[in-house]
Formats: C-alpha cells, structure tokens, sequence
C-alpha cells in the first residue's frame, strides 16, 4: 500500500517552467477562447455520437451542495422564492397554476460542485492562456478572454480511466499521485486509448471514499496526476482533463505552485478543467458493458466572462 | 397581418379542465418524477445519436442576463469572487497560479434566463403532476416530488418548429396563437414529424425581435402555444416542450389560468417545459442542412428539490 | 467548576407550557408586530439618552464572517461587484470617479451573525406571537405578522450582564446555565437594575472563548439563560433580549423543545432577541466606568416581512 | 418655477480640481479610514444625546426593494430559507419550536436602497482619500483602506435640510441644484445652524413624488448639491452628508465627471454618504417640533472590506 501522501517525485520549479514550455500550445488556434477545443471538429463529434451503443444516459453533476463541509467551503446556495403562494389572486378566486420557484447560486470553484473551469480561470506568472495579462483582462466584470460563455459546450469522446478498477482497490489514497505508467497501464487494461478532441475523466473512487468515509479536506490532500503524467495526455491532444477530483494531486508536488496541473491544462495547453464530477454510476456502467469510452457532452452555463460554470456533465453510452 | 393579440379563440374554464383530463398521464410511469421523460428509452437516445450527420453542436442558452428589463425583473447574479488577488503568498513570493473565480446566481424562473421547468414547477387546483398535494410536497427545502434532482437530463430527438419560416415572416407578432393547424403545417414545410419521445422546440423569433426592437413585456404579450393545440402535441407522445418564449401564447386564452400551456404540459402530462431558448443559431442551422431535427442535450444542474434549473441546451446536428 | 452541561434542571414539557401562559403577552399591545417594543415609550427614549455620560460609542456587531465553520454553517456572502473598472470611459478619456462596489448577502439565522430575531421568526405549536397560525401568515413572499420591517428599530436603555465579571471567571463553559439567582447577584455586583423597557445584554464570554480556543458548534452546547430564569425578566417587562449566545443555554433543558428562551421571549412575551453580538469591548468600557446601562440603538434593516435582519448594535455610555 | 435640468452652472474640470484641492483633508486624521467621523468626538456624541428631547426615533431606510425598476436597477434579494418546515422532528413528535428565517443580499450602491458609502467607495484618478492608489487598496477580497468595517458606526447631531419646505414646493424637481445660496437660506428659515462633526441630511422630496408620480431614472436626473455648494459644508466641518437622493446634482454639471459631489465629500474630504434616505417622515417630525436638529445613529453592518453597507438609519427627536 502506498503512502497517502504519495505525491512525489518533488518538482522544482525550474523543471516545472520547462513543463510549461513543451506542453504550450499558446497561437495555435482560433478563437483563442475555446483553446483546445478547438481540437473536437465536425469528424469528432460524429465519431463520438458513432459511439453510442446501448443508449444508457449517466448523468456526472454532484448534488448541489448546500451544506458546508471540509470540501465545500463555499456551500451552494438553494432558496425557495414562491411555494404557490406569490401569484396574486383574481377576482373569481385564486388564480391558476400556483407555481413553484426557486433561486440557485453558487461561488462554484473549489472541491463542493461539479464544474468547468475556463481557459480565464487561471493564470501563470500573470498571463493567461495565450499570453495575455491577467491583471488587463480580468476584470470585476469578468474576463474579456477566456470567459465559459466564449467557451461554449463540449461533445465530444471521452474516455474513464478507472483507476481504483484497474489497480484492484476501492478508491486511490488521498494524496496519491497518477502518473503517465498509471495511465498507460489503464488504457492497456481497460482497452482504451486516449486520440486526440478526447474528453479525459480519472475516477480516483473519491466520492465512493467520501460516502463510506465522509468528507475530508481535498485541497489538503486528494489523488489526482502528478504533472510528470501531463506531457503523455498532451502528446495525445486531449480536449479537456476532470474527473472526481480536480486533476492535481494534492499536496502539490511542484515547489511554490499550489496547483501545477491545472496551469499546464489550462493556461499551458489551453485545456478546460472538469472539476468534482461523481463518476461512480458511470464506472459502473463502463464496467458492465466493458467499454470506457462514450459520447460526452458538458455544456456550461452562457454567462459572458465567467471564469467556468456549474455543470451537469452526461455520457451517454 | 393578424392582430398583435390574436391570442384565441378564447377558452372557459370548463373546457380547460377537459382538456386537463383528456391528456393528463398521472400514474403511467414510474419513476413519477421522470413523467413523460420516460417515454426516451434507450432506442430513442440512440436513434437520436444515430442523428447527427454533420457534427454541428449549436447552443441554445441565452447569455446570463445580469440586467434588468422587462423581460428580466429578477436579473440573474454575476460577481468575481477572486481576481488573482486572493491567494495566499508563500515564503519565496506569490504563491501560483493566480486564479480568477466567480460566483453565479438566478430566480431563473421568468422570461430572461434559459431554463427548464421540472414537474415540482406547476400545480392546478392544488395538485402536482400525480395527484400530490402540492402544499405537502413542496416546502422551504424544495419539492419532495418533481424535484430537478430527480429528473436529470434528458438526451433525445429535437425537433425545431420553425414558424416564421413557415409563415414567411421574421417572426411572429407577441400575442399570436400557435394552433395544431400550423403545427401541422410545419411538419408538412419542413419535412418533420413529431414522434414519440420528442423534444419539440418552438421558434416564434422572440429574440429577433429582440434584437431588432428592443425588449418587451413578455408576461404580457408573448406567442406561444394555444391550449387547443396541445393535444396533438400530448398525441404524439412529446418528451419535451420549449422554445424561445415559454410555451405558453400570452394574454393567455383560458378564463382564469394565466398559464394553461404549462398547467397541460407540467402538470396533467408530466412534460417538463424549457423556456427562453434561443433558437435563432439552431434555426439557421436547421435551414442551412434543411433538416429540422438533431440531438437534443438538456442536462439541468442536479439541484435535489429544485422546481427547475438554468441550463444551456446543446443541439448536435 | 461547573460541569460544561450543566444545563439543568430539566424540563418538563407540560412545566414549560405551564411557564409560557405564565409570561404570555398576547392581546396587551398595538400593534402587535412590535410585541414588547411597544413598552419604550418616549419616556423610556429621553431616559436612555440621558444615560450618554462619557460619549463612548461601541459596536456590537460581529465582522460579517464569510468562512464556514462549526458555528457559521451558513457563511455570509462578500463580492465586490465594481473594483473602479465597470464605469463606461467617456469620449474624452476614463470617466471619473471610479468607484468601488460590492454585494452582501446572508442567511443570517444561525450562530454565525450578529442579528436580530422579529416576532415572524418563531412559532410555538403552530402559532406565533399574537396566536396567529404561522401557516396562515408566513410565506414564501415574507411575515404578514411580525416582519421586521413592521418591527422598526428600537432606541433604550441598554444593561450588560456580565456574568463572567460577576463570577470571576474568563468566560461561562459551552452549556452553563444562567439563573435567575445569578441575574440577581449579577444585579447586585454590577451595580444595576433591570427595568420596564429595558434590554437586556448576557455576556458569557462566547467571543472571548472563541479568540482564544477557537470556534466550536454552538448549536450543540453555549451558555445561556435557563429557561427558569424567564419569569424574572418577564415580571421585570424588558423589550429586548440578547447577548453574545443565542439567550438559550443549550443542549435545552427542555423535553421536545430545542430553544425554549427563543420560544418564551418572541412567541409569548413579544420580546424580540439580539444574537451573536460581540459584547467584548462593551464589557471592557462598562468595567472603566463601572456602569452597566448605556443607551442601546438597534436598527435593522427595513425588510418588509423579513424575520429578522443582520444588525450592528450601537452602545453608547 | 426653474427648469427639471436647471444643474449649473457648468463646472470645468480645471475648476473642479481647485475645488478639490480646496477641500481636501488628507493627512489630517488617524485612523484615516474613519476620515471626517474623526471630527465626532465624545463631546459631539454627548452634545448630541442632549438633543433629545420628545424621544420620538423615526428610522430612515427605505423598504427593502425587490422590485427591479428604473431606480432600481440591481433589486434587492429576500428569500425565505425556512417556513417552519425544515428542522428535524423529534421521536416523539415535531421538534418545538417552529422557526421562519430567510437570505437577504443586496449590490446596495446606486438609486434604491437606503445605503452609506464608506470612503473606499470612491476614488479620483486612481486616488482613495488620503492618497493611496485604489488599484492597490482595493482587490476582490474588498477594501484594504477606507472599509465600512473600519468606519464603524456613527452617533452624531443631524441636521435637516427640508429644501421643499423653505421654498414652498412639494419637492424639488429632478435636476434642480442646491447652492450654497439654498443652504444658507435654509438654515435661516429652518432655525438651525450647520456645525462641525454634523450629519447633514438634504431633503429634496424624492421620495414624495416618488409616491405621488412614480418612480424614475434617478441616475439620469435627481436633486442634489451643486459642487460649488460644497465648500460651504466642508467649511462647517461636518461629518457626514446623506439625504433622499445620492447629494449629486444629475444630470452632473462638471465636465467629466459624473457624480463630483460624491469625489468631493468621499476622496477628497472623507465624508461618508448616506444615500437614498427616506427622510419624509423624518420631515414631518421636525416640522411638527419646529427644530431640526436632532440624534443621529448610523450604524452599517461591519463588513470588512466594505466598500459601504445598507442601513437603516435613525434619528431621535
């Protein structure tokens, strides 16, 4: 059994900055916006519907989480504004339907809600994907590049690596990193190989862990890769990285960056981040149909220069 | 030109409540809360998989509307949360990467925001789809039955009823009544016809006009559906009704229901209704290929209780 | 030393009813919505003003605390909404001022926020101060009996009981009670008489604790009054109750009833309640001058049919 | 009768600046943050509880507006997050007491809500009061300087300037300035005499015609203070200016800048405003007593970081 801080090899910063350097996709393509999306074309969203076969629909969205806890710091929020009581009435009686109503909100980044994180939500050394500064373009209005709503929905393949499946445990240590022989090593045991316009989704058995468990604090300590695998997903031009954590392994192992694979995804290779997606239904349906690829469709909410959105990601198998 | 309030033929509220019981399902399937989204079984998600021809994915989510107009009175919440300044400095300076973060929020119910309505939504004389009591099922912690949660997302056929194109106009004037005779002849001008399990999606051009003449009062005067025309819609078995207004022709027709669309649809049908897409890309899309159905996402956030979510619907063509 | 949950003696449910007719006010003022409020005559304003001697003035209303935690479970919301960029630039270069902005929110109910409790916000078996049913006259759109907005705000006199003063002790333990002999010796040791009009302020250290061993949940053990120490207050005819707890000494004394000094002061007496106000600096500028009455302005915000409201009490000696 | 947009006369920017520098303070105080409340001495706080003397407390906040409107453009928030109906029952029955609470929240600057703007609200070119760079001192995380946290609460004398009152009308029209010419005479006529440490509330009927006409784009035209008004003020050494409307004329008449009232009283004295005041029955009230100075207590939520808070601010006669 590893170690549940098992986050190594340690990464200096240096070696880090040369990571940045080849993984960088920075002018490749427009809109700069959408970045690796780019990738996904006509031909991969028919070859993704191609893969429709049983017709099973998983839905990925945690439940909004409205209780704080360890990894919801920010708890959602859910609030009735009308129970049936709110229409005015008329003049022959209570007027028809009573409808029910509700707000929602949340401040969505963090460990609690399922969600995407655009290409504006992070910067490197003050530059966003493609190099602009962050101090000019984000703004208390939003982001002028890289808002979701320029980003826009992904259909496309994606692709399960079950890991907790692959090395026979229940779920991956909190702390415990995933590295490019792991991934190599699920795609040779779960017949999948990553190709390029690839939504990737690591299942690590967090929320499985979670229930039989409890919470603990995932910024402290969750599995996710260790930044010496992202070279091998960036080698195969992957559209978009998530899973049930949020793709670093925490702690981090790169010396003074608290969250190395999400600057080498987003702000390197322009690669939107899916955060907290509960994959456990869903490695139950791979499994049972032994196939860990599917149509994936993540479609963010249209708000114009937010930095990501709460989503409700669906595979349809 | 018909008038700008050819809302009728005006309907009492006896023939309404024949009409609620000529198409009411309560009691058809299980689970309840899914109501007619039970009709989208496996071979309709892959028969729409087996839709898309091009690869076009076109989104129908209005961009989050922040502002307050006629159409807007409860203007959705958007604020920066984290500008890059937020995290912590480490020892040997700032800590990376900078992040930007958000918070989001809406009363999504209304005319501004693109939305579905779940079957917690809508109650007639006090009684949700099934029969329940609305009052015992839907408190401040959200509906115990037709809750959002439970409904999930739906993958099926889309089927686009174009009818300004039809009519030859730029849109169709708020006010105006959709019978089951132009629906009739939609399908018979765009070669479509609606089937079992369908989402059928309405274009009136509301957000042409929009952008041509400026919002308006939607409440007041919108087109939309007459009551009359639903029981074709409920005869061929829909899935899902919505379109760029709410479904709903307003001024509505129905002595004392202001909303008789949605009382059919939500709650005798069980047909869960998505309100304030924007068709306008997906109608040019549609023209363009000259084929008017696609697959169809509609993915709400996994709200437990919740009468509804914002969502941003994805047509693949 | 006390035990931490000496919180006895126990409760009979049938004493407690008995003890609620005992201090019950329902039927003795108009209006109604502002219960004993109504006791503060002018009289009362122009003694309490003349209680201004040194012309101190301190707050007592906690920092709005955007962190969850064990006795904030529903953190308060901050954004900036403006940082000095969203004003439009005019022709002739950036229009000025710039300004900042920023949007505040809370569920402020809970252990977390120093606010005030209206008459709406507590009904005992069914009815609310006044004995109206709650069901009838609080709903999704807000209190139509007992809103704070109908409540106003309130100028008196103001007492401190400061308990560990009294007892000389740093702080009371999570789940101490206070007694009624204890308001008699606190009288007697600080130099002070509760009277008709009054509010009266229970210092037990909460914040001091909470600074120096940090926060803990509150809701499972705080030192606060026994619900046999009612009567006194009552016969004394005081207006408003409050402190740095929540009044209630909990876990609750009483079989079936979680907050009985909640349900005794709003729901029989008409007393609103003043929690979580930190009363720290207030006991240090009593203790210089050795006076514990001062003149007490509470305003909360005028919310029509709200339950309450976050407020920022204001003491001045 | 004078013109609705009778604002000058015109004010260059040149001369703006001279005003600016004429009236600025900067330097002169410690704690800076407190600016002009530093002028509120115990003196003043007891000079004004002496002013007491009907004990008549008249609060001045608006209702809470959750209607979107033309002077209502962000609408305030209030939902209900419990009918009663969301804690747990106990084995023996549902637990005691019942309780309603509810979420407010508001982006409270601008027409509507009855709000104080603390000094990090403003800045003129790029400068808060007492000189520090706004882009430094201000981040998403709120104010590091010039918080409504670090201003506290305000006990002080008001002053009334009933405006319609001396001049006979119902109110002043939308646009109309007041000069210095007006305060002088209305200090005459009112019997009351402006002085150091002073709040000086402008009454200009907003709120009144708000009622009789309806509401209005107030951003666009307003009764408010002329600039050349204003060393008038900051020559008496007061300490806080507020009233019906936001203090600025609009539309502005100094070239350039939008709301110079606010520059002047904010950024370059440290004045706090108090906005959107309902000082109609406070009118009333010193009308009826023929005195019209009085207690004043404003007492904002203490957010750190604020940039103001919404208020309900009290006067007592």
């Amino acid at each position: 059994m590893r170690s549940p801080t098992d986050n190594g090899p340690a990464v200096s910063r240096q070696e880090f900055d040369a990571l940045f350097e080849q993984v960088r996709t920075w002018g490749r393509w427009a809109p700069a916006d959408r970045g690796a999306w780019n990738r996904v074309g006509a031909d991969h969203v028919r070859r993704a519907a191609a893969l429709v076969r049983s017709g099973t629909v998983v839905p990925l969205g945690r439940p909004w989480d409205t209780a704080a806890g360890p990894d919801n710091r920010r708890p959602a929020l859910h609030y009735m504004s009308d129970l049936g009581d709110a229409e005015t009435s008329g003049p022959s009686g209570p007027s028809e339907p009573s409808t029910h109503k509700d707000f929602v909100g949340a401040d969505f980044h963090g460990k609690g809600i399922t969600h995407l994180d655009a290409l504006s939500h992070v910067a490197y050394r003050g530059r966003l994907y493609g190099g602009g500064a962050a101090r000019e373009l984000v703004g208390s209005g939003g982001a002028r590049f890289g808002g979701v709503g320029a980003l826009g929905p992904l259909v496309t393949r994606g692709v399960l690596l079950d890991l907790p499946a692959v090395q026979g445990v229940a779920w991956l240590e909190p702390g415990q990193a995933v590295h490019a022989g792991d991934i190599a090593a699920a795609e040779e045991a779960l017949g999948v190989e990553i190709g390029e316009g690839d939504a990737v989704l690591l299942r690590t058995g967090r929320f499985r862990r979670r229930r039989e468990l409890g919470p603990w604090d995932a910024d402290a300590a969750c599995a996710g890769f260790h930044v010496h695998a992202v070279p091998l997903l960036a080698g195969r031009g992957i559209a978009l990285l998530g899973g049930d954590g949020d793709s670093d392994v925490r702690p981090s192992p790169v010396e003074g960056v608290h969250s190395p694979v999400h600057t080498l995804a987003v702000a390197a290779m322009g690669v939107p981040l899916l955060d907290n997606a509960d994959v456990e239904e869903l490695a139950a349906a791979c499994a049972g149909t032994d196939r860990y690829d599917f149509l994936l469709s993540v479609a963010p909410l249209n708000v114009p220069g937010g930095t990501g959105s709460p989503v409700n990601p669906v595979a349809v198998l």
